[in-house]
């Protein structure tokens, strides 16, 4: 059966992006640091972070992500859709598909988290799904068990100040289960699998 | 030269200890779990956990820890002193040197953190000082460009709140070089250097 898994850069202070992220500020202050490992301005990628991301990439169909990280990466993303897949953004706000120049379409789904996975799952057919982020939504999945695989790709700095991927109280007490350790000079890929997956 | 280390057990969503830790509750609600990678009621440890142990415990000549860890664990530890070795406590509270029944000294340190790392690295001689924790002590010796080597063994489970080891603002932005990566089912060792080390 296919997975839903979460892929996301992290400090190891826990942060996803630096203060002030936002729709003006993409990553926020020092957030950028946290892409470095595979968006670098020498466009050099280590050979193991570049064989995560093409088997992320290989695995998934598609993709989910949150209103405020599609606000950040919008502009950020230029005139692609970052994963080269069928996004589907979770979101208060209807609004027509957004189609970029690559043809691939980003839909807002306005019924609610249950219902975007469940029209993300459909368009990823026997692939996986991809769950970009940001934090709140990966906090709602983990809530709901609604999350097979989380993968924490851990950069080596500490940021200070940010938005958490986890904030207090945001998900109960949650067994995962170790799964893979990938490490380079630059990140450390973590990929924990949730142990009730299959119980509830 | 002899290095300053931290080797701190965190969850994933980075607490070091659960919710209401303290004096009369030890590691707090639920914190417990972050110790069973080497304090399990079975009483069987990995060889990978054990071997990094035993690889802290032979660098290690003195500990340093934080009065507030003191205190949570003074009664927990019962008779002996965990680390077998001279620990310091940083405390605003003078008291004599407590001395449990493994004849191994507590010493209190009232003169300020830089006072007692300077005592704590002449009671280790020619090897490591072991920074135990807690989160606050960890936190001023980053600040303060002290540690040398950040140990965290990252324990697969989210506590969804708690203790954490870095809270907003506690530390700069800092970068770390990772140095070694030892997994287990349990329990996943990052060991980092600063890498602002010997440049301040």
């Amino acid at each position: 059966m296919p997975a839903t898994f979460a892929l996301i850069s992290m400090s190891l202070d826990g942060y996803i992006a630096g203060p002030n992220d936002g729709r003006d500020y993409g990553l926020g202050e020092g957030g950028e640091r946290l892409h470095e490992w595979f968006m670098n301005s020498a466009g050099m990628v280590d050979e193991r972070d570049a064989a995560i991301l093409a088997e992320v990439r290989n695995r998934a169909g598609a993709v989910l992500l949150g209103n405020h990280m599609f606000e950040c990466g919008d502009e950020p993303w230029g005139d692609e859709n970052p994963w080269g897949l069928p996004a589907f953004v979770v979101t208060h706000h209807p609004r027509e598909d957004r189609i970029k120049s690559d043809g691939i379409p980003f839909h807002f789904v306005t019924d609610g988290l249950e219902a975007a996975l469940v029209q993300a799952r459909a368009a990823a057919g026997d692939k996986d799904l991809w769950v970009a982020g940001g934090a709140n939504l990966i906090q709602q999945l983990v809530a709901l068990g609604l999350l097979d695989e989380l993968v924490m790709s851990l950069v080596p700095v500490l940021l200070g100040d940010g938005r958490p991927l986890f904030s207090p109280g945001s998900v109960p007490t949650t067994e995962l289960v170790p799964d893979q350790v990938v490490a380079s000079p630059r990140v450390t890929h973590l990929r924990y699998r949730f142990s009730t997956q299959g119980e509830s």
